[in-house]
Formats: structure tokens, sequence, C-alpha cells
């Protein structure tokens, strides 16, 4: 059994056996081939098969799937021949990666996905097929709820405070507030001389590289879970707008959360949580083993397969 | 009298005799010399100067004055030279376009400027100098208010709408609604065949050109006009934002409105304005003409100089 989750920051391949135990495990570089390229994200998946079949016989695979970020028609059959070139005779099937999101945290096979990382997206699954998706529509105009959605709150809240005079000292508060850390995250030990100054330093940080904006999530939990105001309501807000885009798309079943902005503890996962009340959520764990375990799934009884989703999600990198 | 307003799209200059008569005007590209570059910058005032000064002899000159986007020092040196290849003596002083702009609208040394354009800024001005400034920290993460925020805000309500389910026969509304007025902007005769491709297609097109946005802040204008309750909402939205800017500097005396946002009749100058009562509020005019006019007025009697600042700013292109 082999697994595949292709993302847009790295690919991760797991090789399995029907009952679970993993035998073979690598991951690679970026294997979205919207985003990367068709043959930069073929490459990365060859690279990750070489090392994760390394010391097995190909010819033993039975059957392989992965989840890509950004699935561009060729792609299957440009790793059919990846494939085939480690002696392995039927290429992966392709699912999308919000799919193995949900996969990853449920053997149910009706019910949603809900992601927040650097984007957001919620999906409706519906006997393990991808059915409906709401949001996914990049930083610029949507995502509403991801990490860079509330990292770029955080900076604007920043920048608004310096710009309405908050003095050049609140950058060494001590206590975990938002404006400290997240100034401090941009500046260092720099201090300009004046608070419009602080204001304009940290836009021109930012413009110069906006992505960064996404990795501020994690300051915005520190200080909301520290009781500031101002993170407390970016948390919030996020939290409606998430739930909002799961709305759009969840009619029953479990939800899983996904992204690094929902799977870590915190007071993100809590408040959307809190906004689900009545409905079982759980969490993604191993995407490659949950691409390994949809293969596996039609050649196992159910009972069995439902046993053995833990096995294959829970093992992790 | 030789002024000059050196913008972040075109250079304008503005020759003037002493009684306010204009004798000369030109424009050429883009003069912002952080933007552009010094170079570009100083060729674009070179090329409107040669032609604003056709004809004149440039001997005559006893004043220039040049608001500038974006100053750098090396500019005032670089300004020099080119006033002397064309004859003139003394090379212009350099101000801000923040201050140019007051003065484009107002004969009285104290006030504050309220701008609207692409960006947003507002300015404090006493004796005629820039005392403070709000805002004008750009679209990534301020400009609140400016025609990109609100042009963004448009394009995030119609994508949000359509990835809710809103039917695509929605874009060919014949009336003056926000979701058809933008999305025919984006689509053209184009009909994507779901309301989620069309906020994919929608999505797509802004992320490859974001300036775009900005020029959406019309159609806003046009659908709020027509009592569009999203585009109502994105307005008054704007129009605190815009107060509380101008708050942060306004101290006394008249505010003046510029940019294409506000100088330009409809609902988000109507909304600005209901939130300034009893505060005087007018318009900025002919910005080259208004640095002109502040080239002269050390020149004229504080009365004279009174008296022709309608001169010099209203004679426009």
């Amino acid at each position: 059994m082999i697994g595949v989750d292709a993302g847009a920051t790295s690919t991760r391949i797991a090789v399995h056996t029907l009952d679970g135990t993993r035998v073979g495990y690598a991951r690679a570089g970026a294997g979205n081939p919207t985003a990367h390229g068709l043959d930069k994200a073929v490459a990365a998946v060859r690279e990750a098969l070489s090392a994760a079949l390394a010391g097995h016989d190909g010819g033993q695979v039975v059957a392989s799937l992965a989840g890509v970020a950004g699935h561009v028609p060729e792609l299957t059959r440009e790793l059919a021949k990846v494939w085939a070139d480690h002696g392995v005779a039927e290429g992966p099937r392709c699912e999308g990666d919000l799919l193995i999101g949900y996969v990853a945290g449920s053997a149910e096979p009706d019910g949603a996905l809900l992601l927040s990382g650097t984007g957001a997206a919620a999906a409706r699954i519906t006997g393990f097929r991808l059915d409906a998706v709401a949001d996914a529509l990049g930083w610029l105009l949507a995502d509403a709820g991801s990490g860079f959605w509330i990292g770029r709150a955080a900076a604007m809240a920043v920048v608004d405070a310096f710009d309405r005079g908050l003095p050049v000292t609140a950058l060494d508060d001590p206590a975990d507030r938002l404006v400290p850390l997240v100034g401090r995250d941009f500046l260092g030990a720099e201090r300009p001389d004046t608070p419009r100054a602080v204001a304009s330093r940290v836009v021109r940080l930012a413009q110069a590289a906006p992505m960064r904006l996404a990795t501020l999530a994690a300051l915005v939990s520190r200080a909301a879970a520290a009781g500031d105001p101002m993170a407390v309501t970016i948390v919030e807000d996020a939290a409606d707008r998430l739930a909002a885009t799961l709305r759009r798309v969840h009619v029953s079943g479990p939800v899983v959360l996904a992204g690094s902005v929902l799977t870590s503890e915190g007071p993100v996962r809590a408040a959307v949580t809190a906004r689900l009340p009545g409905v079982p959520v759980s969490t993604a764990r191993d995407a490659a083993g949950a691409a390994a375990w949809l293969a596996a799934r039609p050649l196992l009884a159910e009972d069995e397969a439902k046993a053995l989703h833990g096995v294959f999600t829970g093992l992790g990198p």
C-alpha cells in the first residue's frame, strides 16, 4: 500500500502492509503541480517514492493513492510512469488533498473537513468522495479565518495602534500582549524613533514578504491565551468566519479539523469547537498514512478497515 | 512662477505670472522618486518643464515649488540642475504632495487634508507646513477607506456571495447592483458554469492584477447611489475609517478633500462630509497651480495672495 500526500510545502509518502504496519516513509519538496509546475511536483514525488520504497519489492504493491493539492489532468499519467520505474504495476489514483485531510481524521464515509493553515477551506465528503468545497479562494480576497487572515489582522491592528500614537516603548512590554509580540517579530531589537516610524517599518517589512503574515497566527494565539483583548477579538472573528465556511458544506457526520491553526491546541481551535455543539469533532493526523488507508480500504472488510484506520493514520512521520 | 505636482501616476507643471495668469502647462509620466527611481522621476519633471516653459524666458522665473510624492534627499539637487538647464537661476523648493493637496483646496495656513485615491491619508497643516500625517501606509495593511480598500471590500463581497451559491445569472441583473457591476467588470461576457467557478475566476483575475481593485470604487459608488445594501455598507464603513483617520490629525481650520474617491460627487464624499458637521469642507483643485501659488505667496501681500488663490488653483489642466 502506498499513500502519497503531495502538498504545497512538502511531499510525504508512506508505505504500509495491509494490516497497517508502516514499512517505509519519506518526504521531499513541494508536490503541488499547479503552484510549482508539473515537472517539479513529479520530481518531488519520485524522490520521496525512491526513499520510501528503499529495500522493498515494488512488485508487491497492490494499491496506491495520492492526495494532491492543485490537481492537473496530466499528473495521473506522469505518476504512473514514476510508479512503473519503481516496478509497481499500477500508478496511484489521484484525489484532492481536502479528501485526504478528512480521511486523516475520520473513518466515516460522510462528514466534513474544516481546514485553517496558511489558507482556509471547508469540504463536504460523501462516500469518501469530495462533494463540495467552500472558500479555499486565496489570501487576497478570501481564506477567511486562515493563518494568513489572522496574521494580517494582527499586523493591521499593530500598525493602526502605532499610527494612532502608541509609544514606541510598548514594543518592550514583557507581557504576552499582541503589540509587543508582533512588533518584536518584525523589528527584532530595532527601535524606530517615533510611533509612526514603527508603523511604517512594519508595513515595509510585511510588504517585502506578505506570506510572513501567516506565521503571526501563532503569536495571536499566544496573546489571546494570555487574555489580550485585541488578540481575543481576532480569534473570535476568525472562529466566526471558519464556522460560517463550514456551515456552507456540512450536512451531517463528523467534522475533521486540519491545518496548523486548528490541529494545535489553543484559542482558535477552542473557539471553533465551541461553535459546533453536538458535532463529533476530530483532528487530522498523518495524511500520507490516510492516503495508504484509503488505498487499502476496498481490499478490507468494512469492520476491519475501520479498526485499522487509527493504525494507518496515527503513525505519523 | 513654476508649480510642480510630481505624483505617483503623472507629473504636471504649471507656469504662472505673479497675478495668477497661467502661461504654460504640461504633463509627463510618474514623478515619484521612491516608487519609480530618482532618474525616472527627474526625467519626467524635465520633460514636463521643457514643454511648460516652451517659448518663455527661464530667466524671468522668480520662484518655483515642487510637490513630490515620496521625497528623497537627492531630488532637490537634481531638480536644481534641470532648472539651470532651462535658464532658471534657482531650483524648486520641494514639499510633500500632501501639503500641495491641501493648498489645492485652501488658502488658510492651518487646516487638514483628507485624501482617498488609490491610497488614503490625512494630514495636519500648520502655517502651510506639513505637521502630522495619519495612515498613507499602503494597501496590504492600511489605507483604510481608500479606493483600493473600497474595491477590495467589493470584490470580497462578490466572491463571498458566489461561494455561498448565488446563481451565475445574478451577473446579468440589469439594475445597478454591486454583484453584477463588479462581476461584469471582471468577467465581461464570460459566464462560468457554476457559482463557485465565478468566485474562483474573479479571484484569479484579481490576483493577476491587484491594483485593478482600486478601480472598482467607482462601481461601489454607483451601486450605493442606487441603494444596493452591500454597497451602502462598504461606503459607510469607508467613511467611518476615513473620518477616524482625519480625527487623528485635524485640530482646527478647514478640511480639504482630495483624491478621486473624495473629489467626485457621490456617496463616499457625502458620507464623509456628513461625519464633519460644522467643519468648513472644500475640494482640492489643480495641484500644479497650487504649487505655483505657494511659490508666489511670499512675494504677495497676504490679502492679495488670498484673493489670487482661486485663480491659481481653479484653472485646471
